[in-house]
């Protein structure tokens, strides 16, 4: 990965201030939870909070504090091996789907942690604003970003597979309205520009701008509804073979699938999980976790089509977006001119291009100042734990 | 099950001394456990402790307070789901291999939930002595006392899996040592009254006393020790298919086995991990965590063979026994005129008896009261987490 | 194994005559197979019909020729680890599970190898008859007549599992009628000899003639019919878990189960497939196809229980036996005494002493003059494509 | 999918004369079998060659005798079921990994049944050459044309995985050199015109003819060769995971993979399977049977990349291919203005558009007639048992 400098940004805001922000956002999202509820590990895919809260400061430790602060002592010996999630670069790792089963360090301890590095990080800025420290940091921060999102949704998932159904926050607001009315864009055939310009931060994968060329098309100027999505499910969406994807269809059949993830029929109505608690289904707000065969087999129902992440990044100045991350019809591929950095921050996009779908936009979850119209954000098609929605396009 | 009478014997006793007793070491277990650790549950075979603490109390609650203690108010109607274990009778329960993703209650209210209980067992005992309530007080503190080995064990598993290898008490003490002069002990043939009899509980699995004919047989004195088996693995018992069952051995090749469970070889020489942390292999101490097939292919490089339970009954009065379960040679099945008791309680043994072999004696963390000559335990030929070991015979 | 003397049996017939008699049998039971109907393993437990025909005569070869006729020479040197099962002693193995996959040695050579072996066996005998090599053609001819019977009940599972239910023979007689009058039969408590005795052959499980104390009992002197099943069917038998064991339950849960093996019900009616074809089930001839767990269901809902082995064979005397494989309550383990022989004939039997259930009696497919009182047939629990049935005692 | 017009090109060959060519060189292709051979199904992502000659006689009869063909008589009821695919619309199926177990109708059936399709056909074609007709017959004809390849590649997948390593035909030439000059040609930037035109015989996915934007880009004249695929792994490309993408790597573990499919190494040397016999490979011969991760792997080693498919149809003027399928760097997924036809014959493309790699060229298993610069082949990206290969892009 080519990594930027963006010594100058971070020196325009105190870096300092700027890395107690980005830090203390994480402990905040974990406020409303029980020591409990640091813990499972329900499925593969999904990560403890406490094991998010000691990752993010693993990765400051290892690639910024070990190499470039003098004197630093690790907090712990073995939680390069605990708390690596997978960069084979920095030696052996705990196996993924054994994350819920380590109940030490405890949360106490891995406060400490946190504090531990946060300090290191402190005492590193007070004496040094070398370039490569700020482009490190900020790659950290950005990093926790990422993983700030991951925990919501993971805590979601964990609290929303209890059958008790506990809220996390009476006051949570992740479902935005699609108030507007409704229509669709026209775009003019063309060669764009896509990719990432600039001197702000992105990552590796956004980088290499490049020309493409897009036939003229239409995109729609809201997401998709629950309302929209239910008149699906009420026409059959669910047992109609033709619209589905043939993987769609066989994931459809061997989960049983009828409705989007946290969806419970209840009484004839349809409730949903969500961190403020078990809530009836609002038709007007956005549709969120649904997977790509859902989204592919929606639009097939609605005679339209999914926008590709160029036509989306092109559209995107003159759209409304960050309600949701949308499911597009690109597959996670390399840009043109695309490079790894060498050694292990360049593990950290390249090798996962093959069999993901690119997701754009940003959702209620993501954390301030980390979204922008070149992400590319990327899952493979069968998840749907995230707020993932989808956008039409003709 | 036939619920027999032992009301005189608890009335010899003060019934609600004897219940707080009994309740009170499952938490004096748990005391040295952080909230984190009664949480995961790492392999289906085990459950969290939290899940322990509160499944123990259900049995009271749903079985005695429910049905006896007028306008008892249940402590959460969703405890019913959560905390069945398998008592098909009583309605659906939780699927077992999520008990670890279930973080609510959290364990102050799972503490909240017993305290709950034991009230309403006390307020119900200071009014009632009906033998009906006492029998079933008697049956849910023998099921609590099988849990708290349970809990032992589990324990140790969850902890033991850590890479960190936490110690549960620096001062546990689990492994007996066999000190006293190794020898064999010689029986006539003849016929032997088997099972239990007498005034005291048992389990509906030890009643039906009936005669058994046994040939002349000999029996050792004393349990097999680390050191004897250490013999076996240096002479190659774990890579001679000779010695082992056919699924022992398909057992061993699927899971790399090469040691008991819990030992580690460390620059050559061999460690363990006990509740009091990693500790060198003591040739002295007696054999644990073995399964039937080792215990099977032991036996078999020696020589020798395992006793059967009648056996190992018949000899048990001039034995020294307890320091550990006794793997034997005997399938878990019926005793002539077995009879399952009507209802849920019926569930208790009868439905297990496929499958798993016989273990007989007791072990370090048997609970005080919990173990007499005909007892009988099982578990599946696989399993080793529990702390078993062998004794010979010829 | 210890290796009986059977040379004067032997001489008393024409070796030579009594093996093509027995030899010749396997090749009738594929006479109405097409080449197709030799290849498939649709499950691992079954095996291709040509596999038996070669695994058979590999036995032959390896444990007769290569080691008394001079001169032999090895038909194919590939075929010791295409057709060798389960004898780790006599080297590496073909994995079971892709017995189905491997085209060649076609059928052709196949019936070449036999012929080719039953040449060098000819020739052996017309020169030996050494007591060495007449009790390993003994053993050799009562594995193959082993081998007969899984012919036919994995022929079956075959072509019952074929969507068009192909007839393997028209005239096929395999579903023999109880017409008596049902009664039991009292037998008296006391001391009663088990275990084989005499000089015919018997395998190495039979040994250990010993005593064993039974109280009293009753045993059923008809099997159960399909009539008596489809009344426990009716009943809602398959619905009601209180009559199940837990693994049987969750084996039926699993597969969802709602009859025997091979029957379906079509417009109302149960059919069954059989050799001869799809036949409507009849209540008056012998159940057959079902597992132990339903076998043992039957029995709890019948307020019955399966006899023990020992039940069984004290009072098969008194008997009329043979029209079916008769589950018993037994588990398969080690009679007193009991001891392997050295080498690869040890392996026969022992290794499989754990998680299999005992079946007494024989069945219509059993080859003639393989069945005897003392015959331990066994199965894990699960199974039901054999032809088993069940007889109840009390 | 629009079923274009091809009934001016049919008509200007004899239709009848060019369905009897093609279909004839299916049976070509299983002359060496023996009908042992027919039968099994080794991986359910493979089909038995009996299997593939019923299935293309279905294609024929479902959707062209059947509704075209007045007072057609279907050759048997039961095959709709048996040899269906995957068209949903068209009824149940049988379950896909089932395909190897199914030994009737047998071999001969099945070539009456090809007999009796291919009379219908004739009798048809001698009365209507209307365009609907035709344009069918040619997407059948095609149809059969894909499976000739799968056949030959699932008969070298069976044979070659036979511990015997039988010969299918001593002659079989699959291996083509590169003998060239190795080179690198440039192709300028610009916007290209992308998808099938004219009047011959397309999929559906070809269609939407569009432009494409490329940067200038340099493409191989040559595939890699077996030698210079041996340099990488002496290099030791397969232990490095720097040069994995994260699935592959897994993959490559997961399966222990150290080299392409069908290599064996023995003594000291690398030999490859091949439809000729077990043959030392050869270092000037065209690589073949890698996956999508290898052939990334080998780019990454390289430093160069795989070319997309549309730098590969641009460039496909210039070079000479056919050699090898060739895996690009594009996901398959669908062409702007792409549409499915409505029914059946819809479900041929589109709905696989989800986690698949597009291949582009052919292979010297190509059916004759079957291959042009615009067709996109396309597989998951961990199968190799196509004859798949590589080519450099930079």
């Amino acid at each position: 990965m080519e990594i930027k400098n963006y010594e100058q940004e971070l020196l325009s805001v105190d870096p300092i201030e700027y890395f107690y922000k980005v830090r203390n956002r994480s402990i905040e999202i974990c406020k409303p939870l029980q020591v409990e509820d640091y813990i499972p590990q329900p499925v593969p895919f999904i990560s403890p909070a406490k094991w998010h809260l000691a990752h993010t400061s693993w990765f400051f430790e290892t690639f910024i504090l070990k190499p470039y602060l003098q004197g630093y002592c690790a907090f712990h010996e073995d939680f390069g091996f605990l708390f690596n999630s997978y960069y084979n670069n920095v030696g052996k790792r705990l196996f993924r789907a054994n994350r819920g089963n380590i109940t030490r360090p405890g949360v106490v301890e891995v406060y400490d942690y946190r504090a531990h590095v946060d300090q290191g990080i402190r005492q590193l800025l007070l004496h040094s604003t070398a370039p490569a420290v700020l482009n490190l940091l900020e790659l950290g921060l950005q990093h926790e970003q990422q993983h700030q999102e991951l925990m919501l949704t993971d805590i979601k998932y964990t609290l929303g597979h209890n059958p008790t159904f506990p809220v996390y926050d009476p006051a949570a607001q992740f479902h935005p309205r699609e108030d507007g009315k409704p229509g669709y864009l026209s775009l003019e055939e063309g060669l764009y520009e896509i990719g990432h310009q600039g001197n702000g931060f992105c990552f590796d994968n956004e980088l290499g701008k490049h020309k493409v060329y897009l036939p003229s098309f239409q995109i729609a100027n809201q997401l998709v509804t629950n309302g929209e999505y239910l008149s699906f499910m009420e026409a059959g969406g669910y047992s109609d073979f033709n619209l589905w994807l043939d993987e769609g269809w066989s994931w459809l059949n061997e989960n049983k699938v009828e409705a989007p993830l946290y969806w419970h029929k209840m009484e004839g109505k349809w409730f949903h999980y969500t961190l403020a608690g078990l809530k009836e289904v609002d038709p007007n707000t956005v549709l969120t976790h649904i997977n790509y065969y859902e989204a592919s087999a929606f639009a097939q129902w609605a005679g339209k089509r999914l926008p590709t992440e160029f036509e989306w990044e092109v559209a995107s100045k003159h759209l409304e977006w960050g309600k949701r991350w949308e499911w597009t019809n690109s597959a996670y591929l390399a840009y043109p001119g695309f490079e790894k950095a060498p050694g292990a921050v360049g593990e950290y996009n390249g090798k996962f291009m093959v069999n993901q779908m690119v997701l754009r936009g940003a959702s209620s979850a993501t954390s301030e100042g980390h979204s922008r119209a070149t992400y590319r954000n990327f899952f493979h098609a069968h998840h749907r734990w995230q707020f993932t929605g989808l956008r039409l396009a003709q």
